[in-house]
């Protein structure tokens, strides 16, 4: 019985991406309950030369929206990093989601073999789309939403690893 | 084109997993340069109501052990977690690793629509295969890889995102 790329990427984003707009939420609360400062969070790094949280969740979101165009074979839609608050990390994400559901589910389904590219230039590399997705888009894709996680619990966030892991709809 | 489940896990637990080997050995490396007691980052918790690094290079082992066992149609072998040392947790991992290496490759490879069991007694979850290993076993491995490699960069260890995304051999 064979394995489908569409079960194994889109469904997969949306799940972790849903459960960091849920957490977000969560992150808001916590700051209007504690009058903290939103930078306190926002630019928060777990060592000086790490990325602070706002890098986390909008390299998370890349990584996703990255993964799905390319393996539609679509253009990767390019959104600035400007945000500046949760509530607009959360329209990030959102956007995200948004532009994941308006993917051919046809074309990422049949590029388990397809020809990939990434970067350009003389940094372009190649890859085959099951090893992209695998090796590549998803390990990235978790590792900054798994770090972005962890900036709020070093925080104090009362959040568990069932927030992360959050709900899906298997497709 | 069909996707492999085979290759959609096996190789990925072994990319990750090599990994967290490679960066333990830099943390054994670290310890002795810096004249640190290993406890101060074995027994390392990002919160005090986190489980230490220790547990997560465990859990993640585990998941690993876990979904190569239940794809397989095998019995999930207990490892008890009495890991005391870094050195100890470098053989917890190459012990999954040979596990994993054991398994049989077409039975794998026939589990997309398999039914599989996590947990047991009031506990029991029934999954189809590659819903198992896509929406459960993959994002928390990560997740504990991801913390383990969070935990060390926040005291301050030398590595970057490449030693955690590693290297791998496709199959």
């Amino acid at each position: 019985m064979s394995f489908s790329m569409y079960s194994a990427s889109i469904p997969v984003f949306r799940q972790i991406l849903g459960s960091l707009l849920a957490i977000l939420d969560k992150t808001e609360a916590h700051i209007e309950e504690k009058k903290i400062d939103p930078n306190a969070l926002l630019q928060f790094r777990l060592f000086p030369d790490m990325l602070p949280f706002t890098r986390q969740i909008q390299i998370a979101a890349d990584f996703a929206k990255g993964a799905g165009a390319r393996l539609a074979g679509a253009d990767v839609p390019i959104y600035e990093d400007t945000e500046k608050t949760i509530g607009e990390l959360k329209l990030r994400i959102q956007r995200t989601l948004t532009f994941l559901d308006s993917l051919p589910r046809q074309a990422i389904e049949d590029s388990a073999q397809r020809s990939v590219t990434t970067g350009s230039g003389e940094k372009a590399k190649q890859w085959v789309g099951q090893e992209y997705l695998m090796h590549y888009a998803l390990p990235h894709f978790t590792f900054h939403a798994t770090t972005a996680y962890n900036i709020l619990r070093h925080n104090g966030l009362e959040i568990g690893k069932k927030d992360f892991i959050g709900s899906w709809k298997a497709e």
